[in-house]
């Protein structure tokens, strides 16, 4: 088998069989298939595609170059779900106590951020002592006594899948639909989980610009999920304004709490309650989604999904106080307020504004390795179809720098303000 | 300016700058851009094309990566012609000659042959004594005195096209036609003539399958000529047999020497007469391509281009007595007949299988550096829509060695034959 006959045979439009693809991937990973090759082979799929068995088969090689996490031992279903990126996007948080109070083992490995703010992982440090570096043993022990843990990545998961992203990154095939799956699927589905819940964001403020082009993402990555036995649901949300109201770490930690305490914002409570319903289905414990939600509410409302992220944070040896009272997380030095300069009702808020913002302020990183501000970022308190008048508060910055002139600018070209309100839904769709 | 918007910006289809193409190529030259870059670019090419505008900048980039022949020296118009490489094509050894002949200057550098049979520079060394390798100051003086010199590449012309096409071999863009176009007219720029005349094979002995492709590659090669100041011709001719009767190196010099003595087989003659009279027009050595063709058939009456081709050979410390006397030439130790298995007429001869052959029996070479052996080859005994009896000759092998079988079989595939005659023009198309 050679490599250029790969090329041409995708180039031509033909399907690559499982034996094809595995090679290729195989040799790339071990350097003997070069780069310029991978990246001939890629710019090639960008234009031709590829079957939902293709891209399973390019899944499943990816997946294989590293290791794969074994959680047989954890009882039951395990759980996990995963979001295309979002700015405001603390699902994670709230989704992984809801399930696991019902029952649900939620096993979960994040990644950090680059970019607006961080990931969950950067997140959950806001925490004052929260470890997200455990290993694989004390990850399973820790799911199978209080269902839940959230952890960083243990061992080498998917290799392949970093050196053909940073390969893609310097050669314009980053926005492939089947390579974006694979990619994202081959990372998941080596965390070995048997159900997952994808939340593919829609809109300005996210990857996928429009809902057809996330329509065929999210099928592509049920389907593939499928293939490899997996229970797959894909939601797609609107991202065309922030999720929730906060940005920025310890921010977005405690609005999570305040929505563990039936007190988030609307979008944000509803997606959480959307992606746990379909996680509880998975798991069986409960028969539709209807009773899904309701059986979700009641763990708000009895605080016992509030108690689970509590333990949590305890079992990875931070402050559950913090979680009991959210008042002690530290807070930045400054606030500033940006007022509304018109009358009439918010028909968009640029996430991807709002997110640089934020990162402006210190919440995120523009390279790896930079610190982040856990305290900084940005609250909302206007979001889309609110009414506004003039003079009123839009946002509020948290600051620890006195010159936000920027960013201040940056949060007012955001806001676009209309004379009457506009359509806007947040859950678009869901593929199963 | 960066890589990667360059390939961006070809992927999304746009067109690219001179300053990006230029900015591209320059760089994969010296090394700072990528292979991995520049083979996602050639793909992005593939898929989008280029337009006449990008294919010049482009070929003039490649051009500019090395040395460009000064011909300001050599008095009058300088013309050269270029074949895309058929079986059986010894063109320039009579074009050249004959248009000498009649003082317009052919100032051409040849190249090696890597497949079938030797390339012009190998057919020309199966002259005793002819040396391809004379210095740049050699070659202006002898094009002044005698009117012609055929040398291999002096300088380094075009090292970009040489790095770029063995890039393009093992990724899968060899087949693009923009990217054809570049490789060809860079280095036909690159050896300085004024007037070009191109001949562009196409059918299945040829590079160009079908009419089509090899229109749209004549025409974007006339235009970036165009496009840099030259006047330009391309010939589509007909590669669906051989070129003439003689496959192999020797064979090829005497069938040429033949056709000077106006003995050469038809379809060769008239090709060569075609291509001569748009470079005697070019030179404006005649008003009508019908007058050039007169003044040609002239030349070849009086023997005056046979006489241009003995000073050619022995200007370049050849032995002239071969041309006057072609029988001196060396001949294969046997000769083995291929005879027709049926009656009726010849309706396609495999010029790939009729080359491949000829290859095996030594004639050409599968890698860089084989050695070649000027005797041996094939001549045809029958061309398209020729009659045939069955156990008639179609073909004879010149061999040096006794088991010539997989040879034998070959060729016997090769021809075609069907009960009725087939319409067969040799000039297809000119594109001015």
């Amino acid at each position: 088998m050679r490599a250029i006959d790969i090329i041409i045979k995708k180039r031509d439009g033909l399907e690559l069989t499982k034996e094809e693809i595995e090679f290729f991937i195989h040799g790339f990973t071990e350097g003997t298939v070069d780069n310029y090759q991978a990246s001939a082979l890629t710019m090639a799929i960008y234009f031709r595609g590829m079957t939902d068995l293709e891209a399973t088969y390019l899944t499943e090689s990816i997946l294989h170059s590293g290791d794969v996490l074994d959680l047989s031992a954890i009882h039951g279903v395990k759980v996990d779900k995963h979001s295309t990126g979002g700015v405001g996007d603390k699902t994670s948080l709230v989704v992984g106590p809801l399930v696991a109070s019902l029952g649900v083992k939620f096993a979960k490995m994040s990644g950090r951020g680059l970019g607006h703010t961080g990931g969950t992982l950067d997140k959950l440090e806001a925490i004052p002592g929260y470890n997200i570096s455990i290993c694989e043993e004390d990850f399973v022990r820790q799911v199978n006594s209080i269902g839940i843990a959230l952890v960083g990545q243990t061992g080498q998961l998917a290799p392949a899948d970093k050196k053909l992203y940073a390969l893609r990154d310097v050669t314009g095939t980053v926005e492939s639909i089947p390579l974006i799956a694979s990619s994202i699927m081959s990372k998941k589905l080596a965390s070995g989980a048997d159900a997952i819940c994808l939340d593919v964001k829609v809109g300005s403020g996210a990857f996928m610009k429009n809902v057809e082009d996330a329509t065929k993402l999210a099928t592509l990555m049920v389907n593939i999920g499928k293939n490899c036995g997996k229970d797959m649901t894909a939601i797609l949300t609107n991202m065309d304004e922030p999720l929730g109201l906060a940005v920025g770490n310890s921010l977005e930690v405690i609005e999570a709490i305040n929505t563990l305490n039936g007190n988030g914002p609307k979008d944000f409570t509803d997606l959480c309650l959307e992606v746990a319903a379909h996680l509880v289905l998975s798991a069986k414990k409960a028969s539709t989604l209807d009773e899904a939600k309701k059986l979700l509410l009641e763990q708000i409302e009895n605080k016992k999904a509030l108690e689970t992220l509590a333990a949590l944070v305890e079992a990875q040896g931070g402050d559950k106080a913090y979680i009991l009272n959210p008042e002690m997380f530290p807070k930045a030095n400054y606030t500033f307020e940006v007022k509304a300069q018109a009358d009439g009702y918010i028909s968009h808020i640029d996430a991807l504004a709002i997110g640089n913002a934020a990162m402006m302020l210190g919440a995120g990183r523009s390279k790896i390795g930079d610190a982040i501000d856990h305290s900084v970022g940005i609250v909302l308190n206007k979001k889309v179809n609110d009414k506004v008048c003039r003079g009123e508060t839009l946002a509020i910055l948290h600051a620890n720098k006195e010159d936000v002139v920027e960013e201040e600018q940056l949060l007012l070209e955001a806001f676009c303000i209309s004379k009457s309100q506009v359509d806007s839904q947040l859950i678009l769709k869901i593929i199963k």
